[in-house]
């Protein structure tokens, strides 16, 4: 006989919020990483994150119901770092060392409180910021990202029956373990999930990592979400952002040659604090090309390398002439790819590179948001879209990307152009970007 | 915060018996009409249902536990019709008709006591039967099948873990709505579950039969299983079996002449009990080609004609010509499907015949036993295999039956090569059974 738990059943009666956001820990880990850097060196420089959706064909403001949105960026608001989560990052192990998170910092944490957002809907999209001093807004990242791609799942589902979602779930498992069969023939393997802000939902990508983990082995490094490795005793996983040099260059102002020379400072704060595996640069925030020609010397000495907006095969080769000519040899060499991964692309990455290079691999939405194929009557519904929320403006000027693929620069015209001069163009080639 | 239901926790941890059959209408409603059949002519005709398993290389003693078996089997028989499942048999509209089943047979069923079983484990094979007279002992047929089948699902799912359970039933999810969304395109479908005693589990084939309905709405036409049936409001199909034709056969004796009407005698009898669409003859049991060239022509008024161990395309067009040489219109006449259907002969079937003849599927081991190629990690634990439990004894001689396919004949060698002569061999062909 089924016992109804009556108590549940009136609960769910007056359900008030199912949080998109579980812990203020439930972020990447490389934002905890950065954060300990501005804390250090910043942590009052102004600036701004902005959310922009370059999927502009999906119209978030028509699908999202901005109380909801509200409900959800209201409830992170009011998130604080638990003391088990403090405990947690002060005394757990990363990449193998032991008090990366010196006790001032982790006191900082635990009292930390987001500023609050600004938002408004305008033709059919969100314009949504948030302001403040960089160490206090910078977590609020990852969040409104995971937010938002929560919310739309919801929406979604929202619309199927009951039966409609199960056979969504069981395509999307179904797929993913397919992708898992595949993923282990991959000798050497070490490809981790990079997947929080653009997952389908915090319990799908649980779903994910745990079925990775128990189905890659050791193949499976890896999340890149702090709360999720706490809770499932992995690794976190994650460096460095281009909010790094975006700000230091923003930071220096007018000054063209102290513009140039940001990508190198933040790499020689960084060694300051972190060693080891932690030493893997990001170069292409104002083209790789550049910043490989002009790096100095102690830059070839470091780990590794994070290759994302340029096309992985050419970044690759580049990198590994690069080191050569820098007399490192490639072979005791990283390289994490992490853009707009296909288990395809894996493989094929996989097969050119291994062996000449180590190799990782941060998979992100097409880990924790392929629904493509999913819905049981068809449709685009859950498809993921390139959500991203970037530094806008740092000490009063517009924050600068220009990246290996133009299509994803930002900042005002004026100084992308200014930073295309300061920089050179070499390098950067335009490709669609879907993800 | 979760909130653990404690009752159910310390439940579960005493948890005695999850049965494999939730009661007695959890079985196929044909059973039902040739019961009330059996009731009136031959309640007491001495008869043995014995189990086979046509898939040797699997051995059942070993996979299933022998006191789960007998644990199962004893609950089955301590079953006994509630009054809402008698309520429900007597007040039902079956195929059009109210009042199929009188007052005095439901008060029958009411009383109903299901006798002993004999069970022995020998040469990893079960040795199982069920004697008694026929009214009391032919229900026990599909209890033992489903019993059966689900104790091996179980014993194959306790060798996976949880996720690996998961990622089983996602497979198998996407795998029947792949079939759904291929039988959507097939104008004019009538498809039923015919596949209650080859299930995965009870509640395996409940998830089925309820994404069937829903995902191919009139198109599903109903299920075998009176049970599910009652519960979820849809149509109970299928009309009559071997069993009939088989005892009455045994019931001639030494009368060769009277064996060779004992088919035609049951059609006798079963028309005097049913008119319209529960008309549907079942004429393979001595060879569909001799029963057709001997049958009285009142048999070609008959509403439809089942196809069982006979070629579907062969046995469709020899229907077809039949009805025309006997000055009925096939447009008019119902053809019901049911033996091994796999998704590309169920379409196959349909191009063939539909518009020619009326068409029914009944889809029984495939439907709802259809995991090859789901367990996560390989194998073939969980494919189904082509158990029956046939009629084998009845009025003191070896029960017969020929089928249109000799590998499926049963009875002792003299006693087949006896009907042989009485029917002939015409239109006789073994070809290999899978399920």
């Amino acid at each position: 006989m089924p016992i109804i738990d009556l108590a549940k059943r009136a609960w769910d009666h007056n359900f008030e919020l199912d949080p998109a956001v579980r812990s203020l820990l439930d972020t990447d880990f490389y934002k905890l990483l950065m954060l300990l850097l501005i804390w250090r060196k910043h942590r009052d420089v102004p600036v701004t994150f902005s959310l922009k959706n370059r999927t502009q064909r999906v119209r978030l403001a028509d699908e999202v119901p901005e109380a909801e949105l509200r409900a959800q960026l209201d409830h992170v608001k009011a998130l604080r770092f638990t003391k088990s989560e403090l405990i947690w990052i002060a005394g757990n192990t990363f990449y193998g060392r032991k008090g990366i998170f010196p006790g001032e910092f982790i006191d900082w944490l635990g009292g930390l409180r987001l500023p609050g957002y600004q938002l408004e809907a305008r033709d059919g999209q969100y314009h949504l910021s948030f302001s403040g001093g960089w160490a206090e807004v910078t977590l609020w990242e990852i969040y409104a990202l995971a937010v938002i791609d929560a919310l739309r799942s919801r929406a979604a589902l929202a619309r199927l029956g009951r039966l409609e979602i199960d056979i969504l779930y069981a395509r999307a498992k179904t797929k993913l373990w397919d992708n898992v069969l595949r993923l282990r023939k991959l000798d050497d393997l070490n490809l981790s999930d990079f997947g929080t802000r653009r997952r389908h939902s915090f319990l799908w990508q649980e779903w994910v990592i745990q079925a990775m983990a128990e189905g890659l082995g050791p193949k499976f490094t890896g999340t890149s979400n702090a709360y999720l490795a706490m809770k499932h005793d992995l690794e976190a996983k994650g460096t460095n952002a281009h909010e790094l040099p975006m700000v230091y260059a923003a930071l220096a102002g007018d000054d063209d040659a102290a513009v140039a020379q940001s990508p190198y400072r933040v790499l020689a704060d960084w060694q300051e604090l972190y060693d080891g595996a932690l030493r893997v640069m990001l170069p292409d925030t104002f083209g790789t090309t550049a910043f490989l020609a002009k790096a100095p010397d102690w830059v070839a000495a470091w780990t590794g390398c994070r290759i994302d907006s340029k096309d992985p095969f050419i970044g690759g080769e580049e990198m590994i002439q690069w080191w050569q000519a820098r007399g490192q040899d490639p072979k005791t060499k990283l390289i994490i790819f992490s853009d707009g991964l296909e288990i395809g692309a894996i493989e094929q990455i996989h097969a050119r590179f291994n062996g000449r290079v180590q190799i990782g691999f941060g998979w992100g939405t097409n880990l924790t948001n392929d629904f493509r194929g999913c819905p049981p009557n068809g449709g685009s519904d859950f498809d993921a879209i390139s959500l991203v929320c970037k530094v806008t403006a740092a000490a009063g000027r517009s924050a600068v990307k220009l990246s290996d693929n133009p299509t994803k620069a930002t900042g005002t015209p004026e100084e992308i152009a200014r930073y295309a001069r300061i920089f050179g163009e070499s390098g950067r080639q335009a490709h669609d970007v879907f993800v």
